[in-house]
């Protein structure tokens, strides 16, 4: 017999523990299942682990900044396995935290997979079932494996987190966020990295910053190969080489990352039989209000088919209990501005659209202010590498409807800025703020 | 015989080659008198070096910090006359295309004092004369002296940055913005530092965020100092006692520094005799449109009554060239929200009111939200500190009018969000934000 719940959520990462806590505080009896541990992949095998290399790559480059400006300074090597110890027991904590916050909003937590048997049952292998008129699949997604020989001899993502220690010589395939956050940090770790990519790097983000990011990470030593299809992985697990389409040859390399994009989560739980419709890649269709086409079923996060952020699946978890549980039947949220950080070295973010989309779509209306600066910093120490502040404007009033950033602080000083343009953002809005001297948050200000 | 401008400019720091290049580009026949260096305090004594100071200390407390997330280190020590030959040479840099803006625009520079000889005339010392409708007195300000014996034996702020060694052992006196960053960055870079403070520290900024840096400074090993009034300094240089009023000694220093406010320098340039207005400090009194109360006469910068930044010198430069030279009569600055930020270990920027200064205006129509978290990296560290984040917000619809921020990143997150204060933001606003994840900005979006 079925345990009668008000909510089901399937997968307990960011979406589904977001909508699991909130329907809970707004009262209903809340039952969520996840056979892996609390967090999903953002704070297990995502945005916090990364961060926290990002953290250490950045130290590491910081010192070997320290000996250009006048610092007198011997080599510094990570150690691996202390830094992951300790990382591993930061992200115990929060999961320690999740179990107690869950416990304490008295979710019944299950730590099997379901998939769902009706449109409001859901069953484990065990032989669990439950039941209730809202279910949220919140399922994820997980690194892209790819069909090509020797694809074993390489790591995924997940992987790299449990290295003991670095390879020596890396080679990363793929170009988006991934592929170029892991470059840069492996690189600032002491890694020496080739990064292959199949057409070009950070697609979704403005060209021409792209192109001044790829020159920093030129610059940092890491060897950029575009338009490369690697076809096949040769050799033995330490001692592997790529093969690409046109029969070039890449390695020998220590290890290799497949950077190759991600996958929902959204087979072998039952979506095929109630015929929840998806897209080709597997992504959970969703519309405004996070409904599937079958009616008591939502899906939230990296399974559907809406961008795959963490505060993206947040905000879709929030608005879905709100309208599900607290009756606030319009309950959505806001996608139009959404803003992004590449944690690459130094850091790109955006926020609106790029140089490109904005012509696209307003043709000669578009205005853009470009401006290049060598921080502070780096000019003390002897650097020429430029940060670059790009803004997308349109129409006489220059509104502004795109904000891009790369450089140091760009990871930081984007919030803000992707806030104001929210709240509806025009060119004579920046000339008539003050500036906080000396930041690079001032340059978007500063611009002609 | 006097020379004819169609604008004269006393003094060549921010707001002084602000107004005196826009009037250039405008149009107008400038003349620009200093007999100091090119770029005022901000360039030379202030702003600029002060942050390469702040970068060379953070990139010490991240090399003590490296230890504490797995890197094998060594101590690290800095040459500093090595870093004072780059800063200065980067320095220099600035002065240079200063020059060449100013050669290019054709600007008059005068590398002597002037005077005011009348209300549009003035005169150098050597002879030289020259006269014009507009006259912006944009002479800046300098560190207090204050009148007490031993006085001498202690640097300025100024000084400091000339040091080729830092000493073992320093107090500075003072509690304002200066005196903290100082403390902090002379901390940074290995100093044993007393902070001995009058009343109490940072009286513009949130009591509550104050408290907590404070709470840092002393964990850093600072040693703070309250109520503790200086009245004598004793001994010899590099061997020096400090005195207060309750008869507490302080020391012995090797050195002492004067953080004790700054004057402006309005003495001695003619304005007593033509009638300018100045306050019980000296500072001349402008209005909105930064008129002094003698007509063709004006002031910008620090030598004013108003906030002494050098971002609201620029704009008050800005505005003034425009509508002197421009014809845009109504030109003028807005100061209503003006973002600042103390370049402390860790930062602490404001905008907008503090908790108590919106209890005073707006009584119970106050609400405040604050969030203290530990970063992510002092967490992997094994830290505790806290970084503080707080919304002042009034009425039922809680619009913001104040945002105060203490923690790494502070400084270069704050600048978006004061634009979008300054657009007007809500609480809903922020609720309705999409966060950039994992960022000390998005911890502004997530209060309760």
């Amino acid at each position: 017999m079925s345990e009668r719940f008000d909510m089901i959520v399937l997968g307990a990462g960011s979406g589904g523990l977001t909508v699991a806590q909130r329907a809970s505080r707004l009262g209903a009896r809340v039952a969520l299942f996840d056979p892996d541990v609390l967090g999903g992949t953002c704070v297990n095998r995502g945005c916090v682990p990364k961060k926290a290399m990002w953290f250490a790559a950045h130290i590491a480059d910081m010192h070997r900044l320290a000996a250009d400006i006048g610092f007198q300074t011997s080599p510094m090597a990570l150690d691996w396995a202390r830094f992951r110890t300790l990382r591993d027991q930061y992200i115990a904590g929060i999961r320690h935290r999740y179990a107690m916050r869950l416990e304490a909003a008295d979710i019944h937590v299950v730590e099997q997979a379901a998939r769902l048997v009706r449109a409001d049952t859901v069953a484990t292998e065990s032989g669990l079932q439950a039941c209730a008129p809202h279910i949220v699949i919140a399922t994820g997604s997980r690194p892209r494996q790819l069909e090509l020989p020797g694809f074993e001899l390489g790591m995924l993502s997940d992987d790299i987190f449990a290295l003991d220690a670095p390879p020596q010589r890396l080679a990363i395939v793929g170009g988006g966020y991934i592929g170029v956050e892991f470059a840069c940090l492996m690189r600032g770790l002491g890694c020496e990295v080739d990064l292959l990519v199949r057409e070009s790097l950070l697609t979704d983000f403005d060209l021409e910053l792209v192109e001044a990011l790829a020159v920093q990470m030129l610059a940092h030593g890491i060897r950029i190969m575009r338009n490369t299809q690697i076809t096949a992985a040769r050799g033995q697990p330490g001692k592997v080489t790529l093969e690409a389409t046109d029969g070039a040859e890449y390695g020998i390399y220590d290890a290799v990352l497949w950077a190759t994009g991600r996958v929902p989560n959204s087979g072998g739980i039952g979506l095929e039989e109630l015929g929840v419709e998806r897209d080709g890649h597997g992504h959970v269709l969703v519309d405004a209000f996070q409904n599937t086409n079958v009616a008591g079923l939502y899906a939230v996060g990296d399974v559907t088919d809406r961008k795959a952020l963490t505060p993206v699946a947040v905000a879709a978890g929030r608005a879905l209990a709100d309208r599900l549980i607290g009756g606030h039947a319009d309950a959505k949220f806001d996608d139009s501005v959404i803003p992004s950080v590449v944690f690459s070295e130094p850091p790109l973010g955006a926020v609106g659209l790029t140089e490109q989309q904005a012509h696209a779509r307003y043709g000669d209306a578009v205005s853009v202010h470009t401006g290049r600066y060598t921080p502070l910093l780096w000019m003390v120490a002897g650097r020429s590498e430029q940060s670059v502040v790009k803004l997308v404007c349109i129409g006489d009033e220059r509104k502004v409807v795109g904000i891009h950033v790369l450089g140091p602080g760009s990871d930081e000083l984007l919030q803000g800025f992707a806030l104001a343009l929210q709240k509806g953002l025009n060119w004579s809005d920046l000339k008539a703020a003050i500036a906080i001297h000396p930041t690079a948050a001032e340059e978007l200000l500063l611009l002609h």
